[in-house]
This record gives structure tokens, C-alpha cells and sequence, in this order.
């Protein structure tokens, strides 16, 4: 294991579900809003919306679109399903933007701290570039770099996303490690030849989720603490 | 002036020159080097070249190339001219990374440190993204995020680079604020529509070197600290 460690130089992350609770978030604000409709169940179908959206800019059935137009569309279609009634406009374009103001994972800032001492940390998301920096502004996440599938106009597990992070940030791609915990990513990671890192997040889908292994993959974490334990430098004898 | 402030949310930084001290920083990296040549004259012919080999990449007489390798280029032709020798590859590699190491003004975090407060501040510099990186985290730099021209594969003062740090930063143009001690590069932010800080940098060149009035910009500030005080919001009665 500390093999792998000791080669990744860059650590790119996956963010939703990741880094972040978009899931506790979001019934957070939606309870917030005291909306006629069931919080996580509207969460729940928002979320659920963003791959169907996203395959279809894949496809070129709709040309590029950032995530934040995406998860506007796609709350516009949840409002008008739900019928949720009474937003203005400014109070919709809000609400889009609690994806800017997702709440890290107990264990994010403390163990991403730790990490960027050894490595250079970039996100690498399909959010747009300025859905990360606020997030990051917003949740104190210290990132070096704000990497996006923005800035090569194709959505991850497409290659290109993830040979771009290795190329802006100067490595090779085994010299950069995924870190994700989503089995999707970190395969297609490992295709276009970075590294890779399962970090277990049991609660993104609330309870009764799906549980992942990870298994087949370089390392296997249970946080990012556990990450930084693991790919702490060995101490000396 | 507290109306400009006012109006923008977020602040791009031009880098060289503007948040660090490249000829000091170059001189100290030569003269610990130890090298058969004056660090100064080396320092300013290295810096010399760099105008000239952008101007090669914009006209298109050679391909799109970053700023790595082109610091490496003139590097390599000033090492003939000044009949440097017995560096390694090892050590012209290090050399050419100095550019990574480069020393902010003292000014220089404490003010963007206040800056960041009210503002999202990025880098909008035509050094590369893993330049830029690996300066913010060597000098503790605290951006929100890391632009550059290699982002569109056009040099400022090309207008795209420009509209590029607004688009991903979603906001329009009028509400960012380009920070640079180089008039060049701010009449060029302001025809792209940009608001525009001159910070003065008096020492950039060393003693002697030309002083810049910055009078036609829509702010000018003595320092980073001088501009956090300018752009602070203004305080209740």
C-alpha cells in the first residue's frame, strides 16, 4: 500500500458524495424552504436527474451544458412534478445553488489538511469550475487547485477528464491518484492510467444504501484520516 | 472608488511581477547557484525572453507551448550565451522550476488573505497551471482558485483569457476586477470589460526601473493592503 503512496505526487478527488453530503445537505435547505413536498425524496429525484442530464450531453443529444444549468433544469422539470408552488425566481436560482454550499463530511477538512502536506490536492468534478471555488470558499476545503470536466467540455468517466488533471497539474497520470467512492470513476481512472483511492461513504444515499467494496482498487479507505494514515510517509526505523 | 469595490466579487491577480518578486527570487536562486555569470543580467535576460517567445506562440509561428517550456527554451539559449556550463540536466530542470519557487511581496498575503474575505480571488496569469499551483503552495498563496492562459491556449493580452476567468467564475466581466502592476494587461482586462486595480511595484525591474502611474485604471493602490482597504466595505454610520 505505501508503495502506491509513495508514487501518487497529485491526489484529484471526485466531490459529490466524496468530499461532500450533497444528500444531508440538501434536505437541510429543502427543510429550510418548508416546501410542500418530502425533503429527501425530492433530494433523492434531483440527484437522480444528474446522469440521465449529463449522458445526454454525452450523447450530443443536448450540447455542453455546466452542472449548474443542468441541476437548474432539472429542479425546474422537480418543481413543476412535485408541485411546488410559490418560488420567485430569485428563490429558485437560490435553491440551485445549494450545490455551491454542500457540507463536507465530518472528516474532510481535517483529513484533506493533513493530505496536501505530502501531496498537491485537486478536485476533479463534473460540478463547473464555479460551483467548486464557492463550495471550497464556502466549507474552508483547501484545495491547491480547482480542476473541473468543465474545462475540457466532457463529462467524467470520459478519459479526457481525467488525462487533463495529470496534464495541467504536470504529472504523468500514474503519478496522480483518484480519489473517489464511486466505483464508476475510479475504474475509468484507472483506464486512462492514474492511480486510485476507494474512500468509503456509506451514508451518501441515506439509510439502507448501497455498500461498496473497493476492493479492486490501489487503496481502500474508510475517510480521509484513514487516506492519511495510509499514505503517510514511512517513518524511519 | 468604494463603487468599483463595490461592484466586483470577484478579483483575478496577475502573477509576475504583480504578487511576486520574479527578479529578486531569480537573482537569489542564481547566486546560490553560484554560476560564472551576473545573476541580475541573467535574471533580466531571462525575463527578457519571455515577451518575445509569447509573441512567437500568439502569431503562430510556433505551436501552442506553456510557460514551462518556454522558460526552458530561453533558458537553454542563455545558458550558450553566457557560456554557463557543468549543470546537469538534473539541475537546468531545477533551475527552470524556479520559476514555481518565486517570493511573494511582503505585502503580498497578508493582504490577499483580507482581499479574500469579501472576494473570490484567482490567479490570471500566462504561467501554467501547475506553475501557478506549486507557487501558491510553496508561498501559502491563499486563492480560491487557479487560472491561466493555458486554460484557452491564448496569452494575455488576448481577450479570451479574460473572458474565459469571468465565464468560469460565473460572473459577467463588469464584476471582475483585474489586479496587475502592468498597464498592458489592464487596458487589455478593460476593453474585454473588466473592472481594473493598478497595484504599483515600483522594484519589479530593480533600482531604477520604470514607474507606472496607473492613473487611467479604475483603482490604484500602493499595495495589496492599501487595495484590501480600498475595496472594504464601508462602514456603517
Amino acid at each position: 500500500m505505501a508503495i502506491e503512496g509513495a508514487r501518487a505526487r497529485a491526489l484529484t478527488f471526485d466531490v459529490f458524495g466524496t468530499v461532500v453530503d450533497w444528500r444531508g445537505s440538501l434536505i437541510r435547505e429543502l427543510t429550510h424552504l418548508n416546501l410542500d413536498c418530502d425533503p429527501a425524496e425530492f433530494a433523492d429525484a434531483w440527484r437522480g436527474g444528474y446522469g440521465p442530464a449529463m449522458r445526454q450531453v454525452a450523447s450530443g443529444e443536448i450540447p455542453w451544458t455546466n452542472i449548474d444549468a443542468l441541476h437548474r433544469m432539472i429542479l425546474d422539470e422537480l418543481l413543476g412534478r412535485f408541485a411546488v408552488t410559490g418560488l420567485s425566481e430569485a428563490a429558485i436560482e437560490n435553491l440551485n445553488r445549494a450545490w455551491h454550499r454542500l457540507t463536507p463530511w465530518p472528516d474532510a477538512i481535517e483529513g484533506l489538511t493533513r493530505l496536501r502536506e505530502q501531496h498537491v490536492l485537486a478536485t476533479l468534478s463534473n460540478g463547473n469550475v464555479a460551483l467548486l471555488t464557492n463550495m471550497a470558499k464556502h466549507a474552508g476545503l483547501p484545495w491547491d487547485c480547482i480542476l473541473s470536466a468543465e474545462l475540457v467540455q466532457r463529462y467524467k468517466p470520459d478519459a479526457a477528464v481525467y488525462q487533463m488533471a495529470a496534464g495541467y497539474l504536470g504529472f504523468t497520470p500514474a503519478q496522480v491518484m483518484m480519489v473517489a467512492a464511486h466505483p464508476a470513476d475510479l475504474r475509468a481512472a484507472a483506464a486512462a492510467g492514474l492511480a486510485t483511492a476507494f474512500v468509503a461513504r456509506p451514508d451518501e444515499h441515506g439509510p439502507g444504501g448501497p455498500i461498496e467494496s473497493g476492493e479492486e482498487f490501489d487503496l481502500r479507505a474508510a475517510d480521509f484520516e484513514d487516506l492519511a494514515d495510509q499514505l503517510a510517509p514511512p517513518t524511519p526505523e
